[in-house]
């Protein structure tokens, strides 16, 4: 394929995409396939000879189309959001164009000064101190990660390495096996899958911190297993603070938190994945006081601030942390400004080498929606969630589980866990929503996630009316199952 | 933006594009800004209110584009090519109007499963083992990374729980944390920084076995550290081989290496990042020979086999090693189909939760190229590498210093390394075309890598007639320089 004719079928999938998005409500939310349907719908072996470009684009609707799950689907409520925008599009095709790769200030200028002052534009955004900002000499600064999973395990990886030579300095008769066998990372019990597995990763010991009757770590919880660490021989090295969490948008309290971890010299890493977003906007942002404390705070802008994935964002408060864990300087990858105080080298802030020119689609979406569009977009997602709680409250047959702070609504029917698990089957068998459930303590819980940019009113009234339909057809049977047993 | 916009729009960034890939031997490849350059020419904050498309488009070549170093100029010959061809561009756009999460199969079943099909089409295109392929019930499979590091890393993870797990059953005397500090790691001294980097992350020693002559690593070099090494009481786990080494593209000598990892319970992992796409070709494959005593392997299409970064390819033999490492599983991620043999949660195969639908690009590349077009790319580049190995060959002050197998020549002026610096210098500062060097043993060297898609011949004759006319202006003054010393 050449230039010729890369401008006529661009201008195709432009519109094939546009066609997509405008018309994905009516397209079923969940697919109907069962595993291994696409394997015998397509070649064994890839063709010697080039196929036609027509020859492939009918198969996107014959055999991709027929398997997807539409998360842009305004009838999509499961997991978190998935961002996706116009402007995000338009930069992700220039950001391919381009197809530079930004490992080192050198390798491509432009990729690593936009990326650092989209992270102050953003940084500002949610009003993070100072001290997180790189400014033109700072000590800190932002990055671009490809998930909160990473930002987590770099954090702990950081804190790992800062602590390890620190002990060593005061204990040096302790070998460096002996203190990793000593560390101990500290997150909610709510807190997400990755931060267990960055533990997994780094080695290192993890213990789940009570979370009150909130689903919040508070600063007792967290001295109390310390304390009982520290008096067991234990070296406490990072916590994970999570300001959103999956199951139900629970905030752990970081103004107690903060100064326990400053206090005991604890990395404080906050994982606002989900949440982080909404603190663009002033009534929000006091979810995130007690900040000033941490030393890396990310949040996920390909979440909930409509940059298409991925796009997640990362601030630490000394960049020399991170640095210092990683640096290794092949000559091959050197460059005779690496020195000088204003050059970034991304390549030290991440785990792998290669990166694509990412901030361009904050650099589209913050200035195309403005700041003002995007506190739109996120209060509107809040309002709807609202509107879905009050929904569900009006129904007594149904509890609401959870505090419902942003556009995540945990509730459940009245009863056992057997007939949620029930509810949850009709509904997603049904494909005309889709959610996914959680645990909260012992109870099984429904997750009703405001998650389209497209989501509107009448979607949510929809879905609460087809949940409470199938609620009542539900207990139906499962009254008259249980008089007959 | 609404899709109308979107529809407008997007169609003027194809045009863009296409015309930026067209006309790009007209731009400067390396660019003439300094550190700091870009900070000044935008505004301090996020605007807030929205800026139009028109505003924003019209910096790209005011802002963005004077700080690009252009990776598909025909006159780039720095590191390794990145690659990039229409057909990925087509499928990245697609991918990122689908915009799903491919973390589980239920997550977007289609993104899963064309990703295995994908893997095994490309694992028979490079005539892997069956053992590595998924096929319909195997053991094996392959997986997209975001790169080779990750591919490294995830390897070295795996074997590391594999090798606890085994010395905790015949010696359940000793703790995690004594078995750590024993593992030791190795790979050449010709090894990428991510091996290394790798280590430094899993918490193990990794050592360097030294290369031969060729930048080798033969059979009995690395059996001589693991006997010392076994002698000392350190617990050998892990080996990863290169083929295609970033300094000169030497290739470690599989067919004795394996033999000795297989014998010694070692896991040998495979880095052939950028050569792996040669293999492809019938008259390359047999620099592979040996992958059967592999346990992983890794390569990039995203180098070398006109596929958008990011998309590194990597296999495992058995991939309930690699699940096995890092299986965790919340509610919210569960679904009904996942126990069946069938299905592939991707989530257990990677660091990152997400996942973009990356399969896509393979899929359209794979397809309007045909194997055929794609052996053509790579012997094209081949066969211009050997072009400018005879053009230094020819002139008797060049000399080359390493065996040109693939699309990479090493070569340096006969004298001093402060020469080399100096002429290294004087062509970047030039910048009419772009190279790295490479630290050979104790020689600094200059790395002339074939890249662009569209170079032919015409570059490759520029390039060495600049270089030529360079250094014999530089060997003027420096013999000048010399005699009056």
């Amino acid at each position: 394929m050449d230039a010729a004719e890369f401008r006529k079928r661009g201008k195709e999938m432009v519109d094939y995409v546009a066609d997509y998005l405008e018309k994905i409500e009516k397209r079923q939310v969940f697919p109907d396939v069962e595993p291994g349907y696409l394997r015998p719908l397509i070649a064994q072996c890839a063709p010697q000879d080039p196929e036609s470009f027509e020859d492939v684009f009918k198969d996107i609707e014959k055999i991709i189309m027929p398997g997807v799950t539409h998360w842009h689907s305004p009838y999509f409520f499961a997991y978190f959001p998935a961002a996706s925008s116009f402007p995000a599009l338009l930069a992700d095709m220039l950001c391919g164009g381009i197809g530079c790769v930004g490992f080192s200030w050198a390798a491509s200028p432009a990729c690593t000064e936009l990326e650092t002052v989209m992270l102050d534009w953003l940084g500002k955004m949610v009003n993070l101190p100072e001290e997180f900002l790189a400014g033109k000499d700072g000590k800190g600064g932002g990055v671009i990660q490809g998930s909160a999973s990473e930002a987590t395990l770099i954090a702990l990886l950081a804190a790992r390495t800062k602590t390890i030579r620190q002990v060593q300095s005061e204990k040096p008769e302790l070998t460096e096996a002996e203190i990793m066998g000593r560390l101990v990372a500290y997150a909610s019990d709510q807190a997400h899958s990755s931060v267990e597995r960055a533990a997994l990763i780094g080695a290192v010991k993890i213990k789940n911190v009570p979370s009150d009757d909130t689903f919040s770590v508070c600063g007792s919880a967290l001295k109390k297993v310390l304390d009982e660490d520290k008096a067991a021989g234990l070296i406490p090295f990072f916590f994970c603070a999570t300001l959103g969490t999956t199951p139900c948008c629970s905030f752990d309290k970081l103004l107690e938190l903060g100064p326990i971890c400053n206090k005991e010299n604890i990395w404080m890493h906050i994982d606002a994945a989900y949440a982080g977003s909404a603190f663009i906007c002033p009534e929000f942002r006091h979810l995130l006081n007690g900040v000033e404390f941490a030393d890396s705070f990310n949040f996920n802008p390909h979440k909930w601030l409509l940059v298409n994935f991925d796009c997640s964002a990362m601030w630490v408060k000394k960049r020399s942390d991170l640095i210092g864990a990683f640096k290794l300087e092949p000559l091959y990858l050197q460059h005779h400004h690496q020195e000088s105080g204003l050059v970034t080298d991304y390549r030290h802030w991440q785990i792998p080498l290669g990166r694509r020119f990412r901030s361009l689609k904050l650099w589209f979406v913050l200035r195309m929606y403005g700041v003002k569009g995007l506190q739109e977009h996120i209060r509107k997602h809040i309002r709807l969630s609202h509107q879905f709680e009050h929904l569900v409250l009006q129904d007594e047959r149904f509890e609401i589980c959870a505090k419902v702070v942003l556009g995540l609504v945990c509730f459940r029917l009245k009863g056992s866990n057997e007939l949620n698990e029930a509810l949850l089957k009709s509904i997603n068998d049904a494909k005309k929503i889709h959610l996914v459930p959680c645990h909260l303590r012992e109870k099984f819980v429904l997750r009703f996630a405001i998650c389209s940019r497209t989501v509107e009113s009448t979607h949510i009234k929809f879905a609460w009316q087809h949940i409470s339909q199938l609620a009542t057809d539900l207990l139906k049977t499962w009254v008259q199952n249980h008089h007959q047993q």
